[in-house]
């Protein structure tokens, strides 16, 4: 379904469009595109406050630096949907995030407006720096690079690795665009929150600004700042703004704001001066997530990414519920985890800035003290557990599979190599998705198999999940403990049954068979499950075994099923080289097995978004595929039933 | 050879012989710890300017905390020689660093005072904190918390993510000493460098500073902080110095100093002051690295780890070269990238703190806008390598193979997700020997193989990194290009030769054979050489393919292999689940291949330090175990063989 846009929006295909107009047209240019962005989302669905409370911040930049050459990066880029409007997006964008549609983040193939893929955050200082540095290499002094970054993105550890590099590229045409905003997907938390409060409310940094303000209010109106003046400029400042006195100036940054993100007239003006100032520069917005629509105002994290409404009424529409439904993975964590804490004192829980998303915000609201929000810090989060294990503390640190890619250092250095019992729960592991490549979570099992002392499972359903959880926490682990489980619904709405330890590196034979054997490993059993439905009506008879445990593979019945069996399927929802399928392959090598062994996985290449079914499919492992394997490698077999 | 201690030092064993003496005998001490660890370092080896330069401290904390109940934890470790020996390792001291001798960093596994295990930097604020965090659960709340950091190792993000946490965990005993010594193993960088250099020399600074010394020096001597006065002075403390006015204090950290940390008499004062003060705290000590010898107090850089050396003259002891000798790897990626340099404009060289360790200093002299130290900042180096890279420069990331650990995410994230063509080059690749598990490049062939668009390769010798290096800048190769190189000696003196392109994803035969097949990946290489020559002499025929890479592999020579041979031998330098050998299994089960393959590596534990020498034959992939391996394998024929 197409959305018709406003007057203005309409003349409006790329930014040379939008520059055409006057600048008393952009309040109007942003009405209209907060409105598009309001009916687009509302029925097709995608992510939303992060888009309404850059409207006027997308436009300006577009108004006023001349994008595509002068380069802009979004910190995660789910705030990006503005500028995908504005950028010769505007006729697609109906397609955001469905299969081979755009993109949900900023991706360089898509668009030279899109001068950096981003998705997990805290990236585009970085790379609007090394943008920076190679312009100023090329003798390209006139392009300027702005990094737009969330105050959430801002606690992450590499954004100040990124300003401490920054702060001496003194030659760097770089902007740096604090969005302050309060939120990540929930309430932003730590220390740089409330000093960020504390500058935004402060009298002496209100008046530190206006007096910035004025001065440049002084400068000759329409002229552009020259690199004298501005260093005339940069010298009254010293003045006024003692270097120590700002956090961002201890880094060596010019500090410009705070200012209202949302008055477009400011920011335009503030922007066009600062478009020539040379160097490293930061300037600090404040604005409203969700700004323009009042319910997204109010309820900041319901509303970052809420499925389908009325725009009108603002009712979020949930799909009908006739029969008990299977709940989410993530729920199945959040509420489980609070059981076993109830019993276990030791058992506290973390999560790096995801207390929605992986639902440790039951636990958050009913045991405070034991679970902890750290913000955006996978890093933190994980050593910060290893630093609890010491002193017996239980942890589960719940990160999703693909951000937990951050903090793979400090799984080997700080609890691997430690043998420490941190229990990592690796939620959205996978393919997770409209979020696509940069969300997927495909690599967690290799490279967490391939650490020594690690146990690596998966549950297949939420029992299991819990049974994992519960056998993790208890006294008799002493290991580093990953449980990988996928994004969305199980499959039992009956899930909450009573806990039972299972024995670490056991997995299940789900059924017999005798004509070939498909392993699993997580939640794809239930494709294979669904796939030996339709090879016993072809009366083929496949075994089915849940390995649930990659690290340490359960031996005992490896050499069952290679005794048994000449012909095995491997099934895992990751990637295939160094995953599951080639942990079982070392196993065969190890013990002088042959057999014919197919792997089916995630292939070696980047998969775009979709729903997750629709890419089970493309890449080969739903219950349909798992089939079409089976009868391929029974083919023999197969031709002789029905020739005899 | 064991060293005769002072009269006072040989007096103690634990800190608890220390605590008996009294505060004017602690300069003895200090001299005393000074003298033995010259006297250690000087005949065994080991990392020395650390340590010479927190010799007051490390003497002050033990006396003044009751570790280890008070909970201490070195950032890096490098410096806790002195903490080793005065924590009941003196007499074992002599063993530091060796095969089966003590860690040189500190290691929870050899004493109760190495309360975390570290090598990596920026670990400690996130380790002390969770320690501190769990003694507030279990309601120990006299313990103190002290991380030790360098305030190179405050460049990492991961310290931040710490200090965004620790300024709201308002209950933490956490103490944070920033040790400013300017360095890391080269001179510190960035902006936060020049920071620390304008707060610790700006009068304003030094005046509250004495203001706060004074203002404690009023409390009653002898006598304790209570809550209650610690609680005035902070109070006292927010009147002078406004919350914002400092770095630290931007995260709710009570900031204190800097101070002299080579004073043993105002640290103990200090210390003592600070103890009982409640919640997060940072106190700033300035100290020189390699304090007390006067050499390495002036060249820090070659006195960080020096080598034996004679402690009277100075004079650092060098193998005695009759022939030429071959490079070092780093040495030849560090000529190597110059000579490429000036024939193509677009190369840069990009490191993290290791300007010597990679030998990326001769272009960082030669070309200084071209080759740059960014700090300890693994993350960020990568992703503003992947920003350059999108500006269509040739970077080469040089970073040691644990340290790309910290990066793995903006490797998937921002370099194979968008296919940018940055050449990483991974140093200390495999076991680099003495450093031990921290520091073991073993697990980057298994993490980076996993990860699609990736071209991961590692040379056999000095001619193929140059090789691998030249075809990695050609403009023909589109992709992200791993090279990974062990540390040490190369095995070619005459190793400067011209270039030549090496077509990727092809394996070189070094021998032709007849009774089984050897396939090695990077320096190993020259191991199975070497064994080879051994075997011949035994009237065996093993041919010998060094595959150069592991991704993509050489399918025609894998088919050609497999067609010939029906026993393999995998050799590596690595990790071996997920590692080189599984890659081959993966292509043999796709391809319908059956043969006995044994895969030599390191094992799936964690492996101790010594030198790489004794680890890879304790881990069985030398020259005399691959034979072995042959001959077991090939048992069969050699009995027939012999009775033919």
């Amino acid at each position: 379904m197409n959305i018709t846009p406003g007057p203005l929006l309409g003349q409006i295909k790329y930014p040379a469009d939008l520059r055409k107009l006057s600048k008393e047209q952009l309040h109007q240019v942003c009405d209209e595109l907060r409105q598009y962005i309001i009916d687009v989302v509302s029925v097709h669905g995608g992510h939303f406050g992060a888009s309404l409370g850059v409207v006027e911040l997308t436009t300006a930049l577009h108004y006023v630096f001349n994008t595509p050459d002068d380069q802009l990066v979004w910190d995660v880029g789910h705030q990006a949907y503005g500028h995908k409007i504005l950028t010769g997006r505007r006729e697609n964008f109906h397609t955001n995030r469905k299969y081979k549609g755009l993109s949900g983040f900023p991706k360089r193939d898509e668009s030279p407006y899109d001068t950096f893929g981003v998705g997990h955050s805290s990236t585009s200082i970085s790379a609007a720096l090394g943008m920076a540095i190679a312009s100023q290499l090329k003798g390209e002094h006139h392009r300027q690079h702005i990094a737009v970054i969330g105050d959430g993105a801002m606690t992450a550890g590499m954004a100040f690795e990124a300003l401490n590099h920054a702060g001496v590229a003194k030659d760097a045409n770089l902007l740096i665009i604090l969005n302050d905003n309060c939120m990540s997907i929930d309430p932003n938390v730590g220390a740089l929150r409330e000093y960020l409060t504390d500058i935004t409310t402060s009298p002496t940094y209100n008046k530190v600004r206006d007096e910035v303000w004025n001065l440049l209010g002084k400068l000759p109106v329409g002229k552009r700042f020259t690199r004298e003046m501005a260093s005339k400029l940069e010298a009254s400042l010293k003045g006024m703004v003692s270097k120590s006195s700002n956090l961002f100036e201890s880094f060596n940054l010019r500090y410009f704001g705070p200012i209202d993100g949302h008055n477009i007239t400011k920011l335009v003006d503030t922007l066009q001066d600062l478009k020539d100032v040379p160097g490293p520069k930061l300037l600090h917005i404040v604005t409203t997530k969700g700004k323009g629509y009042a319910l997204a105002e109010q309820d900041q994290t319901t509303w970052h990414a809420p499925g389908l409404f009325d725009k009108i009424t603002g009712e979020i529409f949930k799909k009908p519920v006739t029969t008990p439904q299977p709940p989410k993975y993530q729920d199945v964590f959040g509420h489980t985890i609070i059981e076993l804490a109830e019993m276990n004192d030791k058992i506290m829980g973390i999560t790096p800035a995801m207390p929605s998303g992986s639902s440790l915000k039951f636990m958050m609201e009913k045991m405070p003290h034991r679970a902890i929000d750290v913000g955006i810090c996978e890093q933190h989060a994980v050593t910060l557990s290893a630093g609890l294990a010491t002193q017996g503390m239980r942890v589960f640190c719940t990160i999703y599979s693909s951000f937990m890619q951050r903090a793979f250092d400090q799984v080997v250095h700080d609890v691997a190599i430690q043998h420490l019992p941190v229990i990592l729960c690796l939620d959205r592991a996978g393919l997770v998705g409209d979020d696509g490549p940069t969300h997927h979570g495909a690599y967690d099992i290799a490279y967490m198999r391939s650490v020594p002392n690690m146990i690596v499972s998966a549950p297949m359903n939420e029992e299991e999940l819990r049974n994992l959880m519960y056998t993790a926490q208890l006294p008799s682990n002493e290991s580093p403990f990953v449980i990988r489980y996928p994004r969305g619904q199980g499959v039992m709405p009956d899930w909450r049954q009573p806990f039972k330890e299972i024995k670490v590196g056991t997995g299940r034979k789900i059924r017999d068979g005798k004509d070939i054997a498909i392993l699993s490993f997580g939640h794809p059993g239930n494709f294979v499950t669904e796939a030996c439905k339709e090879l016993l009506a072809d009366g083929l008879q496949p075994a089915h075994y849940d390995m649930r445990f990659v690290k340490p593979l359960d031996t005992d019945m490896l050499h069952e099923i290679f005794q048994q069996f000449d012909k095995v399927i491997t099934v895992e929802d990751a990637a295939l080289p160094g995953g599951f399928g080639s942990a079982v392959l070392e196993f065969m090598a190890l013990n002088g097995y042959h057999a014919e062994v197919r792997m089916l996985g995630i292939p070696d290449r980047i998969v775009e978004h979709g729903k997750p079914e629709e890419l089970h499919r493309e890449c080969g492992y739903d219950a349909a595929a798992i089939a079409a394997k089976v009868r391929e490698m029974l083919k023999s077999k197969i031709t002789v039933a029905i020739n005899g």
